[in-house]
C-alpha cells in the first residue's frame, strides 16, 4: 500500500531548490569551493511585529549531521543532466563547516546574523532551502505564541489550530513553538509524546449532538472522566448549557469528584463568560474555571480581559498556527565574505534598493540597562573586542556538533525569560518603538568601503 | 543520533486533537458505536475566493487505510487515563466504514459535502483532525494555484515557494497542489521525484557575487549548463546585467547553443522586461525568454499583464506557498446523521446564528447550461431522484478501497476541465458574483421539521 506520507527523513536532503543543486554543480564544475560564509537573517520586521523569538535551531543543527544522499536519489538526480563527477561529489557528501547561532528562545530583531555558516561555498549553498524553511516556519510560530501568551496576562493558553495547520510537519512544529513560546500545552497528541509536553481537550459539539439531550452527553462522558472535566456548554444554548453544567457539577461533588471547567466556544464571550460566571458562582461551584475559545488571537484576548471578561483559560487555534495575519517572515540567507586568492577573507555585500546585506562575518552584542532590561543590540565584527553580551555561539566545529542541544524545557525558560528582558514598550500590540539595532563603527567603515568600492566599479 | 523529523508514517495516527480520543473513549465507555454519518465540507467562501478546487483526498484515503495503533502509542495513551478496555479496542482499531467523495481536481463551493463519511461514530470521530488538516491545506493550496495561473493567461507559471512555506510536509503539498491548480512545475527537488513532476531553477544573487563579476559567473554557470540556461540578471543592474547576458547567447550561438533565458527579480517588472526585451530582439535574440520573479501573486501578475509587461514565465513563491491572503479555509467535519433506536436514521443538525448545519445523507448535483458551463449546484439527499451530475462517488465501501487512486497527472486534467467550465464570471478577482448553490426541496423539507423540533425543545 502506497504512503500517505510522501516522503522519509533519509529523503529530505533533497528537500531543496533546485536552483541550489543547479549552482553546486557549477561551483564543483568549476572547480570553485573555497570556504565562504552565509548569513541567516529576517530582512525587516513586519509593521505588525516588534520582535522576534527564535526558533528551529535544534532541526537544523541535525539536518547538517544527517544529511548524506542516497544511490536512489543520485539516479533522479542524473536524468536532471547533472555530471557524474558532481554526483560522486553528492555521494560521499557531509557538512564539514563551523556554525554560529543563537540559541532557540532567543528575542532577535532584523538584520541580526541568526546562524552564521562558513564552510566550502558548495556545502554552504546546499543546505539553504532547509534553513530558510526551518527558521521562517519556527521563529514566526514561536513569535506568535509569545505574542498571544503576553496578552493573557498569566492566564493559561492552550494551542489547538492542528486542524487548520499547513500540513503535518506544520502541525508538530506549532505545538513545539507554541510551548516555546509560553503556551501551557497543545491539543496534539503526537506532539504531546515526541515533545513530552501537556496535552488538552475537551469535546466537541458532535459528541452533545450525538446524545438525545446535552444533560445526557455531559453525563456519558463525566462517567468516563469524572474528575476535572471541562464540559462544552455553546451547543444549544450557553445559559441553559451551564445550568445543566450546574447539574453536573453537584452529582460529581456528590460521588467525591470535581467539575474542572465549562469551555465557551462562540458569542460575545465577554458578556456571556460574565453571566456564567455568576452562575456558577451563585450555585458554589466558583473553581469551576472558565475556558474560552473560538477565533482568538493576541488583540482578541487583549480586548476581552480589557472588557472584564471572566475568562480562565484560552484556546487558540487557526490564528497562531498559520500566524494568520503573518504568515511568513522575510528570511533570508545571503554571503558576506569568501576566500579571496591570497588565503583571507573578502567581505562582501550587495548594494540594492531595500535589500543592501551587511558585509563581514558578524557579532550581535546586546546591552542591557541598569535595571537588566534590554536596551540595545550592536552588531559588530567577529574579531572586535566590544563590551555587550554576545549572542551567537559556536555550536558545529568543522562539522562536528559542540552544542548540547538545549531540552524543550530549557528552551521554553529562555525565551520566558527573554521576553521579561524586554522592556514592556516592545511588546505593545500597537504603536510599538523600533528596538535600537546599532552598527559598530568598524562595520560600518567597511560598509563605506565597500559601497564606494561597488559604485566606482 | 536525533531525527530531525519528529515522528514517521506509523506514529501518524496520534496526529489528532486529545479530544477526539476523549469523545471515543467516551463513546466506547458508555457502549455508543452506532453508525452515524458525518460531512467534511467549507462553511464559508472567503470574500477573496469565488470557488475552491478541492484537493488532498489521495492522502486522506491512504490515511483510512493505514490508521493502525502501536504498543508504543498505547502505552502513551494510558498516561493519560484512558481505560484498559478502549485501549484494547484501539488495539485492533481499523476504519471499517463507507466513504464518499468528491474527485480530487473538481470545483466545489461552501456548504457542499466533499466528503461523506458513515461508519460506526468512534471510528468516525477518531479520525476528524486529519481529515480536516489535509483538506484544508490542499484545497486552500490548489484554489490558490488555479488563481494565479488563470491571471498568467497561458503563460507558464512555476511553484518556488519553498523557503517560506509552512514545514516539510506544506513544502511537498504546495508543490503537488500547484501542479493539481495548473502550474508547469516546482523549484521543489524531493517534490519533482516524490510525485514525478518538472524540476526547474536557475541561480541565485549569492552565485553571482561569489564570482570577480557577473560576466565570469554566468560564464562559469553556462560551462556546467549549456543549453537553455536561465541567467538571473539582476543582482547588480538590470540593464548591465541583459548586455552581459547578450554576450553570452552569442557565446553560446556560437558554440551551437542556446540561452534559454534571464530572469529579473526586482524592481518595476514592467518597465524592466520591456526595456530588456528591445535590447535582446535588437541583438537577434528574440528566442530568449524573460523569466519573472519577486513577490508575484495572482493580483500582480494581472496587473503585470493589463501593463503590457513582456514577461514570458512567472516565479511565484510565497504568496502562494502561503496561500497568504487566504491562509486557512473554514473547513469543518459535522454529524448529520446517526442510526435511533428503531435502526433507522435519524437526521440531525446544528442550529445556531451563522453556523447551522445540513442535515441527513446528501449527494451534490451539478447542473451544466447548453454550452456545457456550470450553471448551479443543487444540494439534495441522497436517496432523491434529481437530474444533475452526482459529484460524491462511493470510494470506501465498508473499510475496502473500491477507487482507482487516479494519477496526478489526471487530476490536474479534472482541474483544467473543472476551470474550463467554469463560467469567467466566478473566476474574476474582483466582484465575482456568487455561484449558485440551491437545496433540493426534500432538504428544505427536512430542514424545516427539525427547526421545528429543536425550537420546541
Amino acid at each position: 500500500m502506497k504512503s500517505f506520507l510522501d516522503y522519509k527523513e533519509s529523503d529530505l536532503n533533497l528537500f531543496t531548490d533546485f536552483y541550489e543543486l543547479a549552482m553546486c554543480a557549477s561551483y564543483y564544475d568549476n572547480n570553485k569551493n573555497e570556504p565562504a560564509t552565509f548569513d541567516l537573517f529576517i530582512r525587516n520586521m513586519p509593521k505588525n511585529r516588534s520582535y522576534f523569538l527564535f526558533a528551529g535551531l535544534e532541526q537544523v543543527l541535525l539536518f547538517l549531521k544527517n544529511i548524506k544522499f542516497t544511490d536512489k536519489q543520485l539516479i533522479y538526480l542524473k536524468k536532471h543532466n547533472f555530471h557524474t563527477d558532481f554526483l560522486n561529489y553528492l555521494k560521499n557528501f557531509e557538512f564539514t563547516g563551523d556554525v554560529w547561532a543563537v540559541p532557540e528562545g532567543s528575542i532577535v530583531f532584523q538584520n541580526e546574523p541568526l546562524i552564521r555558516i562558513t564552510a566550502p561555498i558548495i556545502e554552504a549553498q546546499l543546505i539553504e532551502t532547509f534553513l530558510l524553511n526551518t527558521i521562517n516556519l519556527q521563529t514566526m510560530l514561536a513569535t506568535k505564541a509569545s505574542r498571544v501568551v503576553n496578552e493573557a496576562k498569566g492566564k493559561p493558553v492552550i494551542e489547538f489550530g492542528l486542524r487548520r495547520e499547513h500540513g503535518l510537519d506544520a502541525g508538530m512544529k506549532v505545538a513545539r513553538c507554541s510551548y516555546i513560546g509560553g503556551c501551557k500545552g497543545t491539543s496534539n497528541v503526537l506532539a504531546g509524546k515526541c515533545y513530552d509536553i501537556p496535552v488538552f481537550g475537551t469535546m466537541a459539539h458532535s459528541f452533545i449532538m450525538s446524545y438525545r439531550d446535552e444533560l445526557d452527553a455531559f453525563r456519558a462522558f463525566t462517567k468516563t472522566f469524572p474528575n476535572k472535566t471541562t464540559l462544552l456548554i455553546d451547543t444549544y444554548d450557553n445559559i441553559a448549557g451551564v445550568n445543566n453544567a450546574v447539574v453536573i457539577g453537584k452529582e460529581l461533588e456528590n460521588s467525591g469528584y470535581n467539575l474542572g471547567g465549562v469551555r465557551i466556544d462562540s458569542g460575545n464571550l465577554t458578556e456571556i463568560s460574565q453571566q456564567i460566571r455568576k452562575i456558577l458562582d451563585d450555585n458554589g461551584l466558583n473553581y469551576v474555571k472558565i475556558f474560552a475559545s473560538g477565533d482568538l488571537d493576541e488583540y482578541r484576548i487583549n480586548n476581552l480581559l480589557n472588557n472584564s471578561a471572566k475568562i480562565d483559560v484560552f484556546g487558540v487555534g487557526t490564528k497562531l498556527g498559520t500566524s494568520s495575519d503573518r504568515p511568513y517572515l522575510d528570511v533570508i540567507y545571503k554571503l558576506c565574505e569568501i576566500r579571496d586568492e591570497k588565503g583571507g577573507f573578502s567581505a562582501i555585500m550587495k548594494l540594492s534598493e531595500g535589500k543592501s546585506t551587511l558585509p563581514g562575518r558578524k557579532q550581535i552584542y546586546r546591552y542591557k540597562n541598569k535595571k537588566g532590561y534590554f536596551d540595545h543590540d550592536l552588531i559588530g565584527l567577529d574579531n572586535e573586542c566590544l563590551l555587550g553580551d554576545p549572542l551567537l555561539e559556536k555550536v558545529i566545529d568543522e562539522g562536528k556538533l559542540i552544542y548540547n542541544l538545549p531540552s524543550l524545557e530549557s528552551i521554553r525558560n529562555r525565551a520566558k525569560e527573554n521576553l521579561r528582558c524586554l522592556p514592556a514598550k516592545y511588546k505593545a500590540l500597537e504603536s510599538s518603538p523600533e528596538y535600537p539595532v546599532k552598527l559598530s563603527q568598524n562595520l560600518l567603515d567597511m560598509i563605506r568601503r565597500l559601497t564606494r568600492k561597488l559604485k566606482n566599479e
